[in-house]
C-alpha cells in the first residue's frame, strides 16, 4: 500500500478513535493548525546562525521531526477532508513547477519565475 | 517503492536538474518557506464562512492542493536537508499523540492534553 | 511626545539594559519574531465559531492584549532598527490604501482592489 | 492627540467610508490578516545573508515599511474591535517583560526567561 495513504489510515484511525472529527468540520482552523505548526518549526531555527543550526540540528532532530511530523498530519487531514488526492496534486505542481522554472533559464539563478 | 521516497527524489532530482542546492544551504530559509506556503493555504479560507467555504472548495480544489503540494514540498525537502527519516518522525510522533490523548480521557473532548 | 516614539523609547531602553542590540543584527530573525508572536494571537481565536469568541474574548482580553503587544513591539523595533519612521510609513500606506479602494467602487464590497 | 489614537482613527474613517465592518465581524479573520501580512514582512528577508539585507534594506525602505504599516493596521484594528486600549496593553506587557527578564539575570544573554 502506498505510505502517504497509510499515514491519512493513521490519522483517520485516530481522530476516529477519539471521535474528533465534529471539531474539524471547517476547513479553516486546519489551515490555522497548518501555518501555526509550520511557526513551530521555524522557531527551532530562530536567534541561530548557519554555524548554530548545523550544531542544534545534530542533537534536536527528534524534537524537529516531531515539529515537521505536526505540518505534514495537517496536511494530510487536510487534503483528505477536501476530497484532494495530495500525491496526485503534487505530482501535477511538480510539472507546473517544471514549466515555470525551465532548467534552460533557471539553472543557478534563484530569482522568482516572474523574475527570469 | 515507498511513495514519499518518490516524492523526495522527485524534488531532489527538480533541485539537481537546477543547480538550487547552493541556495538551501541554511535550514532558517527552508523553515520560512514552509511557514510562508501554510500562509499561502490559510488564505485560501480567510474572509468565508463555513458555508462559503464549502461552495469555494468545489470550484478550487485544484488552486488548494497546489498550496498544500508547496507545503508539503518543503516538509520533505526540509527533513532530507537534516537527515530526518519523516515517515519514521511521522509513526513515532503519532505514538507519542496517542499517550498525550488517551482515548478514555479525549473522547469527544477537545481540550488540550494538558488540560485533560 | 508621540506615543509611538514613547514606546519605541521603552523598547530601546529595555534593550539597552539587558545589552540585546548584539542579538537583533540579522533582520531575519526580528522578522520571525513578528511572525511567531502574530501566529500566538492567531491561536486564541482557533477551534472557536464567531459565539464562542465572543464569550472567550469578555475573560481573555488581557492575555490578547498581551499578545497584540507583542507583535507591536517587533513592528516598532524592527522599523527602528531598519531606520524606518512608522508613523510616516503607516500614513503614506493609508493613502495609497485609498487609492487601491477607491469609496465610489469599494463601499461595501469585500473583493480585493485587482478584482474590483 | 496620542498618535496611536489618530492612526487608529484613520483605520475606522478608511473602513466607515467603505461600510467594510461588516466584514470584520470575526475576529479570526482579523487576526488571520495580521499573521499574512507578517509573512510578508518575512518574505522580503528570505533567501539573503545578513550582508545582502543591509544591501537590500537601502533600496527597500519604503516597500517594508509598507508592509509593516499593514502589519500595524491589523494590530491596532483587532485591538479597537476587541476593546483592548493597545498602548496601555503595551506598556503593561513591558513590565511584565522586566520581570520575566531582570537585568542582573539577562544582561548580555540570550536564554527565554525560562532557561535563564
Amino acid at each position: 500500500m502506498s505510505d502517504i495513504k497509510l499515514l491519512i489510515n493513521q490519522i483517520l484511525a485516530f481522530r476516529k478513535e477519539r471521535d474528533w472529527k465534529q471539531f474539524h468540520e471547517n476547513p479553516k482552523d486546519l489551515a490555522i493548525s497548518l501555518s501555526l505548526e509550520a511557526a513551530e518549526v521555524l522557531e527551532h531555527f530562530q536567534w541561530k546562525s548557519e554555524e548554530e543550526i548545523k550544531e542544534y540540528i545534530k542533537t534536536n532532530k527528534i524534537a524537529i521531526g516531531e515539529e515537521l511530523s505536526d505540518v505534514l498530519y495537517w496536511v494530510l487531514l487536510l487534503s483528505n477532508d477536501l476530497g484532494i488526492d495530495i500525491k496526485d496534486a503534487f505530482e501535477k505542481k511538480m510539472k507546473k513547477n517544471a514549466l515555470k522554472y525551465p532548467i534552460n533559464k533557471s539553472k543557478g539563478k534563484h530569482e522568482k519565475y516572474n523574475e527570469l
